[in-house]
This record gives structure tokens, C-alpha cells and sequence, in this order.
């Protein structure tokens, strides 16, 4: 087997890691916590059939890509909970982390994989937003039909969601509507404190 | 919201049910089963890396469309497993499904997921070729890696895995090597009967 296929091996038996790392969402099947592979596979079809409502121009391969990959820094750091105060101080161990995972890689893929990472997390490009617009939809869509009534154990508030997602609006106006309206659905099932 | 997205919506919350949906596979943590979410997740991620062996001109957002769809009738059939007789019978009840499930879609992305569907099932395209080796492939990588030293308790034999990966060959060559190269190591391992 040629070098560079035997990283690239190497790599996708590297990835079989994300399926053990889990998230604050849960699942249908026994609430059981989801984790970030099958995650990214939700969010990367999202992208796949919301893409009428992405900005002209934006290259839909691209943002699969990102949405398959952003979250495979999280076989070494785990995954950080969107308000978890601690989340800044994590940007740097995911960088490194990018640098060792996708350092598996053979060129031109490790580039590829590292600038597509880079890209997502700095948010400039339209694909990077509309990345992130389906990474921050995705979590509210789940979040109403598999928490129970009242599930608000962290204590999250209306106002800190809409300062965290509030960025779809510049991705979308009609996505930012079907996200206020998940997010007005999970106050009214008391996921979420109204304040 | 639009009647366009409200199904679009529908369908993404549909979704969900493919995390439950369990393999025959294991993973990393805790032998537990693997689920058809994450393994679309693995597979469309292995196309995106190995682009590089399928052949000239193959559309990659299409072989990748395809990979993150493919399993997704089977939130209606459930997994059935490749070596299972009974899997001839199961065309029709996934047809069935695939009309029932990207039914719930807007057009024209019920169309577009009904074709893509359509055309992965019936092997003939580059793009589904080698979508189809993707998925061929991901199993066994997964194998040698998750399973436990001489489990083969479904009494699968090196000539039953042969028959049914050799198509990997005609997509790509060094494809085919890999897969070899796998379930050589699989036969040593014990996971497969050398026959």
C-alpha cells in the first residue's frame, strides 16, 4: 500500500474515536447522549437540503465538508458545552488538536482539512456561516423533540440562546425564523427559562 | 414559516430516528452496536478523503449526497445485515420506505433525494460505484479495529466477504488492495473463517 494511503487509513481508523465523544444533546433511543459523529452527519444532510436558503454563490461542498469535519478535534479535547464559560480557554487545545488529528493526514488532504477547520471556526466566508448557521439550528431542532417536558437541569435561559444563535439571522432571516420559533417551543416546553 | 421549510423541518426531525437505528458493528466505547447515523457520517467523510482513487471526472458532492441518504430508509426497515439471506426480499420494503420517508421532503429535494436514493441502489454510475465502495470499505476498517480477538460468533467466512466487497475492484485497484489488506487482518485476527 502506497504512504499515502496507509495515512489516510490511519486516519479514518482515527476517526472511529468521535463516535465515543458525547454531547449535552440527547437521542431518541433511551436518551441516551449524542454523540458528535452521528451529530455531524445530521448537520452536513441540513446543509445538503437547506441550501436554497444560503446565500447565492455559496459552495455547498464546502460547507458539507467543514460539517464533516468540525467537529473531529473533539477525539482529544471532547466537547466543550456551548455555554460553558470555559469555552474560550479551549480554542487553543483545539488547535493543537487539529494539528495532531489532521497532521495524520497525507498532503494535500491534511492542508485541505486543516484550512477547512480554520476557516469554519473564524466564521468570515459564507460557507463558514452557513456551517455554523446549520451546527447552531441543528442542536434546537433535537433539543424540543427528545428532551422531556421541563428538562432544563443547566438552567440555560432564552436570552443566552438568542445571544448564541443570533448570527443565523445574517446567514438567513428565514432560518433565524425557524430558529426563534424552536426556541420559542422550548420555553413553552420549559427546556428553556423565559427571561 | 413557509410550506417549504415546514417539511424541510418535518423531515430533519425525521431524521433523528437513524441514530437508533443499530448495526451489526461495534465502536470504541463500550462494544457498543454502531448506528446507521454514524456510520453515514464515516462513509461520507471517507469519500471527501479519498477522491483522489475513484475515477476522472466523478461528481464528488453527489457521491457524498448519496453516502450522508443512503441508509436513511432503514429508519422505516431497520439494518439488515449483508450476509443475511433474507436481504433480497428487503428491496422492495426499503423502495417503499424511501417513498414514505423522502415523501415527507418539499420538492425538490424529495425528488432529489428520491433519485439519488434510486440511483445508489442500483450500482450502475461512478458515483454510486464509489459511493457504494465507500460503504463497503468503512465496515471492515471498522471490524479490525472494534472487535475483540477471534469474535466471529455470525460465522462469517473469507470467501462470504470476498463475494460481496469484489466489486470495490473494479471502482479502484488500490481500493481493492486496502480491502484485501483488511480482510487478510481480519482473518488473522479470527473475525473471519479462512474458506
Amino acid at each position: 500500500m502506497s504512504e499515502h494511503l496507509h495515512k489516510l487509513i490511519a486516519f479514518i481508523e482515527e476517526l472511529e474515536k468521535l463516535k465515543k465523544v458525547h454531547r449535552q444533546n440527547q437521542t431518541l433511543d433511551s436518551k441516551r447522549f449524542e454523540n458528535s459523529a452521528e451529530h455531524s452527519w445530521h448537520v452536513a444532510l441540513m446543509a445538503v437540503l437547506m441550501k436554497d436558503y444560503f446565500p447565492n454563490k455559496t459552495d455547498l461542498i464546502k460547507v458539507v465538508k467543514m460539517l464533516l469535519i468540525h467537529d473531529v478535534v473533539e477525539i482529544d479535547t471532547g466537547d466543550t458545552f456551548l455555554y460553558d464559560e470555559k469555552r474560550i480557554s479551549v480554542a487553543l487545545e483545539e488547535k493543537k488538536a487539529a494539528q495532531r488529528l489532521f497532521g495524520l493526514l497525507p498532503s494535500p488532504q491534511k492542508e485541505e482539512c486543516l484550512n477547512l477547520w480554520t476557516e469554519f471556526e473564524e466564521r468570515i466566508t459564507p460557507e463558514a456561516q452557513c456551517a455554523a448557521a446549520m451546527d447552531g439550528l441543528q442542536p434546537l431542532i433535537n433539543h424540543v423533540i427528545t428532551r422531556d417536558d421541563r428538562d432544563n437541569s443547566l438552567g440555560i435561559t432564552k436570552s443566552q440562546i438568542i445571544a448564541k444563535k443570533q448570527f443565523i439571522e445574517d446567514v438567513s432571516p428565514k432560518l433565524w425564523e425557524i430558529a426563534k420559533g424552536l426556541i420559542n417551543k422550548g420555553v413553552a416546553k420549559g427546556l428553556y427559562e423565559d427571561s
